[in-house]
């Protein structure tokens, strides 16, 4: 029996087009510190898009009034919605990509995205349920129109509270939270709390030693209280309970 | 005169295969926010590498052993050495792919990243001196390398101080450190400690309620001493005084 034997081991990740890059990037690094360490080694990541092109940060759509910072930075995909691997753990990230409308102006490009969610997540079309799922910032966007949220407690970035939570009527929204776990749906709060979000649900499964040594390889000076959240009081945000069942 | 005309607008980053995924992503998500607000629009990014072939951030040579979990995660370059633009600010994320020897045993690939940073740093060759030089992690290897740290004051990652200080023997190299500013020339502690370090980078040249704007987007819990950084008394970091003029 291997040790650890209880951690998952396929990962994926969803790319979209305008993800928020440091929303995956705090929960890859966590990740690829553990994946070298001894008894991880095995651990798979597969990073899903629609199609296999480079997908973007930038602006969706073509922008004629700025130099694109943003869309300069393209990452490429491993993987297609048809031929992900069997996965244990899937992590959206949030970012403006998602936004309806976008700042653009134009619809988002996320049904497959979502479509693909709700599958995962079910174990629907032959795929494995996930044993995990986690949203990062407002991917919970694409988690709430994938149902994944109806019944759970969530919590997502702060900037977007008022726009984002009725996406989610039946899902009991928490404003103070770095991070929520709900069964096997965890939620963080904006950006950086992907971060401290991933140590937490790597502490739920792993000895403290082994996520200590993670966090302190990352140097990253972390949350470990769920309701360390200076960004929902300065955002005004509260609470909201389920309108529907 | 546009408003806020002494921030720079030309950014460079250096990707060198085995680069680590989080030094790069907090600073350019600092950056990527602040290029969405009024007045920052005309800011541009280089993303420089040898070739414009995908720069992975996974283990080097083949790896037979693991699954080559962060091996999976490839980032396109923009430009290489020979056509990037002129540049205000580089940026050098650090990575195990800097490592003399590499963990696989072979020799790094650098040796251009070092000497585009030299020549970039100095203007030399029909380019513009740099504005700011920033190293996150242990990108100060190639920023030693360059001969840029001589005569600074600096600090790098802790789990990697007593291999990484005596590259810069004209350098002061100073322990707790998240980050150290030293003229033109910043330097952060490990990984995570490039966003705090951008942040006070950012601060240096703008008003705080810009940066404040910044720091709640991305809902960074941000650390704004130079000297909060635990990491140095956990790995045992002394400073280190220069031994050459």
């Amino acid at each position: 029996m291997p040790q650890y034997s209880n951690f998952p081991r396929s990962f994926g990740v969803l790319y979209y087009p305008g993800f928020e890059v440091l929303d995956i990037a705090g929960p890859l690094e966590a990740l690829n510190i553990l994946a070298r360490m001894k008894g991880f080694e095995d651990m798979e990541l597969s990073i899903i898009s629609k199609t296999l092109d480079p997908v973007s940060v930038g602006p969706i759509a073509p922008d004629t009034t700025s130099k694109n910072f943003a869309g300069r930075q393209r990452y490429l995909p491993t993987h297609t919605f048809a031929n992900a691997p069997p996965l244990d753990v899937l992590i959206v990230p949030g970012g403006f990509g998602s936004a309806d409308p976008l700042p653009s102006g134009g619809k988002p490009d996320i049904e497959g995205y979502v479509d693909f969610a709700h599958k995962a997540y079910c174990g629907l079309e032959g795929r494995q349920p996930l044993k995990y799922f986690i949203t990062v910032c407002n991917g919970t966007i694409i988690a709430a129109k994938a149902g994944i949220l109806d019944g759970h407690k969530a919590t997502t970035n702060k900037d977007g509270w008022n726009a984002i939570t009725p996406l989610g009527p039946k899902t009991h929204w928490i404003a103070k939270a770095r991070w929520v776990s709900s069964g096997n749906v965890w939620t963080t709060s904006g950006v950086s709390a992907g971060g401290d979000g991933i140590l937490a649900w790597m502490n739920s499964i792993l000895p403290d030693e082994i996520v200590t040594k993670v966090e302190v390889s990352m140097e990253w000076i972390r949350s470990k209280s769920a309701d360390n959240d200076p960004f929902a009081e300065i955002e005004g945000c509260q609470d909201v309970l389920p309108k529907e069942k």
